[in-house]
C-alpha cells in the first residue's frame, strides 16, 4: 500500500507521499510517488500515486512522452492544457486505459490492476486546483469544505487532519499535519514506509517553493515524532472522563 | 460497520461497542453489540459482534438456547465449558455454522454474510482470557505484547491504543483509552454511532464490576471529547519540525 495526502490551503498546496512498494511481504522495494511537472513561473503539476506499480509507472511515463512528443497539443500535454481541470482529465484518460490495458494483459490470472492519483497544481492567471483521480479516471477536487485528499492508507491519519486542517492553515502548520498524520501512519501500518517525499507550491509562485526527502532516522521528524507521542500522552494524562 | 475494541490489562478487562447497524445509508438502526453472559462469583462471559446482523443475531439466540437447554453440557453450552477457551471454540464453531448457513440462503443473490466476534471473560479458579473469533470460527487470543483486540471499522482508533494501552495501564485509564479511540472512530465514520456500551470486569470478579449505555450527547463525554481535541490543538500548537 501507500499513503499519500495533498492539503489545498489559501497559501498554497502541501504533498506528502511515502516510497513503500509491496508486492506480498518479502517483496519490498522504494519507489518515488511523487512527480514534478514544471515550467517555473508558467505551470506546476505535482503528481502523487497509489496502486498498482505497473499501472502508475506507465501512466507516468505516457504522460511524459506525450510532454516531450513534438506532435503534442493542448489536448494530449499536460504541460500544454489550458487549464488544471484539462490537466486532470488528461491524466484521468491515461490512467484509465493504462488500467484497462494492464488489467486485459492479466486476465489468466484473474488479478486486479488498480490504481488511484492526487493530481495538484497551477498555472500562470488559473487558480490553484487539487484533484483525487479514481482507477476508472473519473476524479474529485479539493474545495473549501474539504481541502484535503487522501490515497491508500487514509484511515489512521485522518482523524488529526479532520482536527487541525482548514483552508486558513499556515504552509508551516500544514506541513505539521500531514507529516504527523503520516506518523501515525507509519506507527500502524506496515506498508506504508519512509523515506518521505514533501513538496510545497506556494499560491501564484507556479513554481515548487520547497522539496525534501524525509530519510529513515531523518532528525527532524524523529524528534517531532516524539514531541507528539509525549504530548499525546500528556494530554491523554489530562484529559478526564 | 461497527466498531468494538477490547482491552485485557492485568486490572481487568474493559470493552467498548458502539450500537449502529446500516444496510445502505438509508437503513440505519441501533441494535446492542455487547451481551453479557454470567453467574456471578463464577463466570462472566462478554460478547461483542460486528459484522450481518443476522449472522451475529442468530449466532447470539444459538447461544442462548444452548445454555438454557436441559439436555445442554460443557461441550455444548458457554455457561457449562470447562475453560475459556473452550467457551471460544463454541462460539467459534456456532458463528462459523450460522454463517454457513446464511451464505447457502443467501447463493440466489451472490451476497456475502460476514461477521466476527471479541469475546472475554473469565471463570472462577482461571485466568481472564480475550478472543478475536473470525467468520471462519478460528481465534487469536490477546496477549501482554497485544493487549487489545478490535473489530470493525478499527483504523481510526488505532494510533492511540498503540500509543497508550499496555498490559499495566489502570481501568480508568483504559477506559478512558477505548472511548478516545471510539471518539476519533465517531468523528471519521459514518457507521460508528452513538449511544455506546461500556463493560468493566475486574480481574477475579468473575461478574460485571461496571456497565454503562453511554447516550448521544452525554455530557461527561462530550466534555472529555472537546477537552481532547483541545489537547491535540494545544499538542499541535507545541510539537515543532
Amino acid at each position: 500500500m501507500t499513503y499519500c495526502v495533498g492539503l489545498k490551503l489559501n497559501a498554497g498546496l502541501v504533498l506528502l507521499s511515502d516510497t513503500r512498494t509491496n508486492a506480498g511481504l518479502d517483496n519490498i522495494a522504494t519507489y518515488r510517488k511523487m512527480f514534478i511537472f514544471e515550467e517555473p513561473g508558467e505551470r506546476v503539476i505535482a503528481i502523487m500515486t497509489a496502486g498498482s506499480l505497473s499501472v502508475t509507472q506507465t501512466t507516468l511515463a505516457r504522460l511524459d512522452e506525450a510532454i516531450h512528443d513534438d506532435m503534442a497539443d493542448e489536448a494530449t500535454s499536460i504541460m500544454k492544457a489550458p487549464t488544471m481541470l484539462r490537466v486532470a482529465t488528461i491524466i484521468g484518460h491515461t490512467l484509465s486505459a493504462t488500467r484497462r490495458e494492464i488489467i486485459g494483459q492479466m486476465q489468466d490470472f484473474s488479478q486486479q490492476a488498480s490504481a488511484s492519483m492526487i493530481v495538484a497544481g497551477q498555472r500562470k492567471g488559473g487558480d490553484m486546483r487539487m484533484f483525487l483521480i479514481y482507477p476508472e479516471g473519473n476524479f474529485i477536487e479539493a474545495t473549501d469544505d474539504t481541502p484535503y485528499l487522501q490515497i491508500g492508507e487514509h484511515k489512521y491519519g485522518k482523524p488529526i487532519l479532520d482536527r487541525v486542517v482548514s483552508p486558513a492553515t499556515s504552509l508551516a502548520d500544514a506541513q505539521k499535519a500531514v507529516l504527523l498524520s503520516m506518523d501515525s501512519t507509519l506507527r500502524s501500518n506496515l506498508s506504508v514506509g519512509m523515506p518521505l517525499d514533501l513538496t510545497i507550491v506556494e499560491k501564484d509562485a507556479c513554481t515548487v517553493t520547497a522539496q525534501r526527502r524525509i530519510l529513515e532516522g531523518d532528525p527532524d521528524f524523529m524528534e517531532m515524532s516524539a514531541a507528539w507521542s509525549a504530548a499525546l500522552r500528556d494530554s491523554f494524562v489530562k484529559v478526564t472522563i
